[in-house]
């Protein structure tokens, strides 16, 4: 138990990521999501989006990784210490991950997307059509973000 | 257990949302997210950013929503029925809340953000700043989404 809430929360896979690279930073990298059989339907009508939100569970973070509270942006030393919060670190205490990807090819419970920053193996908690509601046009963003 | 993997993953709630009003359609609302105090320090840095994506638990949904297939986009019955993942629908296997928000104010572990469709005593499992990354400009979805 982490923290003073004594509540867990438990999720279930919907389905996971399967890539023959290992290159998850690659943006233009195709990867496949398969889904679980239970839920053959559930995805009826999503290739009708251009584009979508991956939520999954980054399960290579140790314990000690969750636990983490301050972190340099993308391990840079030379930029400062910030809370993981205020960063997209895979170290946080619950390591979920987002990512907005496009959805290249739908065949049944399989996904093609491209985009994805997630490893082979990779556990997917939920996926939502993209809309006019997650963009902001007028966001900003502190100075050390534009130092990527 | 739900479908064919036989896996559960157990998160803990980093926060909780409190909010007086019950109306959590109001984009112009004003909620709060009160942060664990265990995770202080974490947050840090985090109102250099003007919009944040806030990731909750939709602790509402019953088990019935969530073994939930298909359904009617908004529950409305004049628009055909699509799966549940391509829609934003509550009702589905982790009923997991992805809105963007704006920050409107951070003081210690408390958040004031606006646009919040999440309902007072919600559990919050994650907050992500929002970047560019985040954004599509070309994005298309369906006819459908045009009716609401």
């Amino acid at each position: 138990m982490r923290g003073e809430y004594c509540m867990k929360i438990c999720v279930n896979p919907i389905g996971f990521v399967m890539r023959d690279d290992q290159n998850v930073r690659d943006r233009e990298a195709v990867a496949k999501i398969v889904l679980d059989k239970s839920l053959t339907g559930a995805s009826d009508g999503l290739d009708d989006f251009s584009h979508l939100f991956i939520i999954f569970w980054m399960h290579k973070v140790s314990d000690e990784g969750r636990d983490q509270v301050y972190t340099h942006p993308w391990g840079r030393t030379d930029l400062p210490k910030v809370g993981v919060y205020a960063t997209r670190t895979r170290n946080r205490r619950n390591p979920i991950g987002l990512t907005l990807v496009r959805l290249v090819k739908k065949q049944g419970n399989l996904l093609l997307v491209r985009g994805l920053d997630a490893f082979d193996g990779t556990p997917v908690l939920d996926i939502k059509p993209y809309d006019m509601w997650d963009r902001s046009l007028d966001a900003s963003v502190p100075g050390w973000w534009h130092q990527k």
